[in-house]
């Protein structure tokens, strides 16, 4: 491992010619860390939700068709391309709706049909995972970096999900903010949301924070009023599902009533995203958000909290408007309002 | 039983010589009556929160000392105070802070002073604490009729945490508005929060609306925001723990944040109470909000969301301030801002 990421959990790593991650379905009660050899292996954790957050699925999906062009037995190309096809297929149905997971097969179906025999491609493939790894971390830096210097000393920042390190290869991208601000040498406070119905917030964000040794604090999500009328919120950051050409922030469930409170109590209230996360053609008419299952509301954790058989609403993202949103911190710089032309001058810069 | 109440849950009654509540440890899962004799039953289910909600313990307290005065074998007037008195600081013990069992325990205490001799004190006694039931039955009625009039027909009405039939003898507060309001001939829905942390909107609210056939929909508090954004919510109604004569409300934590957000979506907020909720005498500076235990955030029923030695922020109530409040709805009236006048008003009213 060359890439040396202060003090922030690795959540998917290649070490050795194996897969080693963070077993996310046993936090935040046990850091269990889990090593794979077979694709099939890589597979069924990314079903499992072993692995999620989608960066971290997109580099584990190309890891896993490392691993695969490593068990494969064929000595010439044709051979090798059938094998990594069957892998890529199995890799893919495990998150079907996940763009970065089919984006990370791509990358690497692509580099592996412009090689030219199978033991080239093999080690291609493998150098190519690893460096989308580096890559994930890399833009999660430069735009912590970014970020942070929105950011002052003695600052209580409150996020809303898990925009971190787990959810990334590491770092993350909120949380990324939140780490570069720290190591900027600023004293910061964290206050996290439980984040219903899934609990990202406690599960994971506390966790993180926690183990990194960033203070912070745990709320319920009815107490994020309550903590800004009280003075308790410097500012907030948030992560991105995906961020229109006008600013418009499609996120976890919860985030545009954050951002509206903000407003209300003259907080900033900032996002953060890599460029891959801005969908720069549709409009917020054209953006369906997904209806999840009830029994996610109806209990916790296995145990029923509401009674059989009732109607539940429990959309996974809804929309915050430019209007609420401070900036957007992005690993090309930091769009401010208007974000109609300061988005469009991100990609440009890029260019 | 001499009430008839219109399709509505009966949380606690009299029924020949004992006691009966609804065990609200058991829902939702189940709807059990537990039936008491002894006093000191009444005193462990009231400590074990069979039963809760303020108007709930008052009278509950009241029904367990008709329990011990004919419990007791005291012949004279001096012998059956004491058994009273003894019965009395079981009973208050159990919940010392609860404003209402305070009161509702002293209200039969004054009425057994006042008799003269024991036969005659056990029957007057059983007598006021069916009263006091009675009486708690149509404040609330009175309330949902006063109220009714601020719905219309095919209104979908957000509430938060529970106010309902549970939390009182029967009916409810701003559960008894929707009551009135459907048995009005409007025709309406529910959305319920499920009110974290500890989820009397999952667990209650949609267990009695159900049970009564009034149409409902569970929320995670996380989908407040975007059900307002998309045009799902016509109006809010919610009880309140105490209420200011500037018309400040205290409530159970997350009131706050859904009134700011109805403001800002332009729907109405109002908030059902009895009049003895009102505090009259304090300000805004006085009121101290508790803080619970932090468990109660780190998990739910037993099961752990979130790692140990965590810092936990989690406030029991919130505030309101009045210009979130489009009216307040009591027994005697509804106030309308400016709440200075108007609650002062209802007060006059009822002299």
């Amino acid at each position: 491992m060359d890439t040396q990421v202060h003090s922030s959990l690795r959540t998917v790593e290649w070490k050795d010619n194996s897969v080693v991650m963070i077993d996310q379905t046993k936090l935040p009660n046990e850091l269990v860390y889990v090593k794979y050899t077979d694709y099939n292996d890589v597979a069924d954790a990314i079903r499992n939700l072993v692995v999620r957050g989608a960066p971290a699925i997109g580099v584990s999906g190309a890891f896993g068709l490392a691993l695969a062009a490593l068990q494969s037995k064929a000595t010439d190309k044709d051979d090798l391309i059938k094998d990594l096809e069957h892998a890529k297929k199995i890799l893919f149905e495990t998150r079907p709706t996940a763009i970065n997971l089919a984006w990370g097969l791509e990358r690497i179906m692509n580099l592996a049909r412009l090689g030219t025999n199978a033991s080239e491609i093999k080690s291609t493939i493998v150098n190519e995972a690893k460096i989308m790894a580096e890559e994930d971390i890399a833009i999660n830096k430069r735009m912590g970096k970014n970020g942070s210097y929105l950011f002052d000393d003695n600052d209580t920042i409150m996020t809303h999900c898990n925009a971190g390190a787990l959810a990334t290869v590491a770092y993350g991208t909120a949380l990324g903010v939140i780490r570069a601000t720290k190591e900027s040498g600023k004293k910061i406070k964290v206050i996290a949301t439980e984040t219903r119905p899934v609990m990202q917030g406690s599960r994971l964000t506390v966790f993180e924070l926690k183990h990194d040794g960033i203070d912070v604090s745990l709320i319920p999500d009815t107490a994020v009023g309550y903590s800004m009328a009280n003075g308790l919120v410097s500012k907030v950051i948030v992560g991105a599902d995906r961020i229109l050409s006008t600013g418009h922030v499609y996120n976890k469930i919860g985030t545009y009533q954050v951002a509206l409170m903000a407003k209300q109590h003259g907080i900033p209230f900032y996002v953060a995203a890599p460029l891959s996360t801005f969908d720069m053609k549709s409009t917020p008419k054209d953006v369906v958000i997904e209806q999840r299952k009830s029994s996610e509301v109806t209990g916790v954790a296995g145990k029923k909290t509401a009674p059989d058989d009732i109607n539940v609403i429990n959309p996974a993202f809804d929309m915050t408007p430019p209007e609420f949103i401070s900036g957007i911190i992005t690993e090309a710089g930091v769009a401010e309002p208007p974000f109609d032309t300061s988005i469009k001058k991100l990609f440009e810069s890029k260019l």
